[in-house]
């Protein structure tokens, strides 16, 4: 696939700066680059990603962004230029847009600092635009990925018309309405960059759905300057079950899984792995968890909350705030239920892949509740792995719902008592209803994964017209 | 109009309890109740209504809900049972609901608490169900107002299948989105007591097009039991022109007039006039203000912001912090850009209507961007009362903009630097454009007056099908 170019913020390989200064590879990118790049590797393709932080920009100088069987070229974007488009616009403000994280009354506020932050998003879309414009084969797949390259579609289509251009976006989207909460111009922007792909793709049906509508409203389009709906389709990721099956039996993940037995006993175990990030409500999951506490008594001591939820996007002030509320909620919950030998809620925010593998072997029941979610892997992982016919609770918002709802129990994520129901109804399901629905959770995610989605956005951008 | 019954939470005459307790008159219901009041008053109607507190609840006992041609029926529900209906489900989920105003991340939170408030508002409903299922003539006419009864519609179908009952919602409608926040059995239940009536009205087709989409959701249809969208329509509320007008003329307002025009001397003045309500915006126009006077260093010195913002629910935590916001905001904007000899904005947090009708004559600039509006009527009142050929700031999301579009400034409320930009514009606009502006917001303002809007909910309901 020597003519396949893949753009992404985030690269296949980040680094991190030793003692001396000097750039050592940090592991994986992790997330999405850690999904795709198993995927790509030996394919001959270009990929096309910016530095993010000093390390990487060493280590770009240094030749040292190469890789197996992938040519990686890295964007080198000015420091302010990169921390206002990425902080500023991509994390607070369209993150924050297509998850509906906005308190409205007070946020967002868009004043002439953010305005600036828009300028540098465009220009670091810029960038990205002109090196792919730069390094891509003719006719050409190029697969851009996510919300920080949306201005790229309408760029790429005026620097190379031969280029077949396919947008994934990793998130929800945001309808009408969260669009129109943007300034009007920038909507606009947005929305004619996005128009300028051949085709844009999401995680389900309903985000697809949400993103066309918005060039259904007049004023938007009229902003846009675009005349009709441009193409959209689904294409739901999925884990390589292969990979996360052989993490699970790793040696490190045995040695967390016994500590872990060491910490439950032989109470029920409910999990969650998250990032603590706002749209994964884990406010409400801990009071749903104290709901079933309160109302079904027979549960005190009898069931921990282990809550793995690393830490993410500190430079973000909301994120500090939030990471203090779900920690004081934890301690509170547990000053007040908790006995001599029980710790009701366990919260750990240390980033550790072996201890959150070894959970998901491990659990009764997996909640995974957020506001709103392009997808949630972990819902997909946890069936993969687990040992105890664990029940997936799962929220009707999350893009995994789409493919997992016939054999997970369902919630509505704003509902706490409704949440504890479900918790409840989880525990106290029989062996062999358990059994059958992880089983079902375990064929449909079996049935559907990483490199069927891969070869989805091919698909599409081989019905695209191109000159290659 | 023997056969009309009107309905509404609060009615057309309120009381306050005197020294020894007794029950004495406190002026009309304002808002709504004040528009409605006028329209009906001889027509002979019924008007259901509840007390909404102790002194009411002494008044209708000693038969002093009485009214001049109009036979007004009294509610008195339990006080808790209110204080849960009123509060939590009306003012702080509904009302949020419809304005957008929740914090999703951490609010709402639909724990058992909020099922209980959710019992006592169909309670509440019921009560005024059974009440108006007594009262109605055979083929009555039925006009049910706002938010807080909408259960009555599937209620009353159920009591009386011979009345024609028509809801109209004062507010926005939330979306399908906003209404899969709402825990799934309410909202059903909410979408079915609204399917339940003739007909339901909104201000504008945008509100009236969010409604329906509600019931195109698969899954809220579901839950509602219902097939196929609702009949409604849109019917734009206005003031009565003579009323404030006549108002406006009085001594009172003269003196306040004089006293305003002693405060502003021959600075410009910008004006709003506000319930202190987190949809109405204040913070952000408090930020527009400020943008304006830091990037166009003229207006220093040569313009004021008045802002009438009287205190409302401060029953709710939610409003007394945001009106502890909004006294900093302004606050610290004197404190950076005040003189000894000018004040920036001058916030006044006291209800005084005298006061506002006569800033209303005076103002240069209204502003007026709220974050999502059902109508707002000050918009519609500043054009009729103004003398200085006053230019109308309008945010896009409020219903007027509906209609005063073609004359008002338009902004998108959660711009600030847009909203800094039409301030500006509107300062200096030449006198003859702000005449003619001035000319055209008063023609649209008194080409439909709210007697209209009446008529067209007596032809909404005359077109129903019933026994009358």
């Amino acid at each position: 696939m020597s003519g396949l170019v893949v753009v992404s913020n985030r690269g296949p390989l980040s680094f991190r700066q030793d003692e001396d200064g000097r750039p050592v590879p940090a592991g994986s990118g992790g997330g999405l680059a850690g999904t795709l790049r198993p995927l790509l590797t030996g394919t001959d393709a270009t990929w096309v990603a910016s530095s993010m932080n000093e390390a990487d920009r060493l280590a770009a100088e240094a030749g040292l962004m190469s890789g197996e069987g992938l040519d990686i070229v890295t964007i080198t974007p000015d420091a302010d230029v990169y921390r206002m488009a990425y902080d500023v616009v991509s994390n607070a403000t369209l993150w924050f847009s297509h998850h509906y994280l906005f308190d409205l009354p007070r946020r967002p506020r868009f004043d002439r600092h953010w305005y600036e932050a828009w300028e540098a998003y465009r220009l670091l879309n810029e960038q990205f635009a002109d090196a792919v414009a730069e390094v891509a084969p003719p006719g050409a797949v190029v697969l851009v990925q996510d919300y920080h390259l949306s201005l790229t579609g309408r760029m790429l289509a005026q620097r190379r018309r031969d280029l077949r251009t396919v947008h994934f976006h990793h998130t929800p989207f945001g309808d009408a309405h969260a669009m129109r909460v943007l300034p009007s111009a920038p909507a606009g922007e947005l929305l004619a960059g996005l128009d300028g792909f051949g085709a844009c793709g999401f995680h389900t049906a309903r985000w697809a759905a949400a993103f066309t509508s918005c060039y259904d409203d007049a004023e938007l389009a009229a902003f846009a300057g675009t005349n009709g709906r441009p193409r959209a389709f689904h294409a739901p990721l999925g884990p390589d079950p292969a990979a996360i099956v052989e993490e699970a039996s790793s040696e490190a993940v045995a040695s967390a899984r016994a500590e872990l037995d060491g910490v439950v006993g032989d109470r029920r175990l409910i999990l969650r792995v998250d990032r603590v990030e706002l749209s994964k409500n884990l406010l409400r999951g801990f009071w749903a968890f104290e709901e079933l506490l309160e109302t079904r008594p027979h549960w005190r001591g009898a069931v921990v909350l282990l809550a793995l939820a690393y830490p993410s996007r500190e430079g973000l002030a909301d994120y500090l705030a939030y990471r203090s509320e779900v920690e004081h909620t934890a301690a509170r919950i547990n000053e007040r239920w908790g006995t001599a030998d029980w710790v009701p809620v366990v919260l750990d925010v240390a980033d550790d892949r072996d201890r959150s593998v070894a959970a998901l072997t491990r659990y009764d029941v997996l909640m995974v509740n957020p506001i709103r979610d392009g997808m949630n892997l972990v819902a997909k992982e946890g069936p993969l792995v687990n040992t105890h016919d664990g029940v997936v609770v799962l929220s009707r918002e999350a893009g995994a719902w789409e493919e997992l709802h016939p054999a997970a129990v369902g919630v509505n994520p704003f509902d706490v008592t409704g949440t504890a129901a479900a918790l409840d109804l989880a525990l106290t399901m029989d062996p062999a209803q358990r059994a059958q629905r992880a089983d079902a959770l375990r064929e449909i995610v079996l049935g559907r994964t990483a490199a069927d989605w891969l070869a989805d956005l091919l698909a599409q951008a081989e019905q695209l017209p191109g000159s290659g």
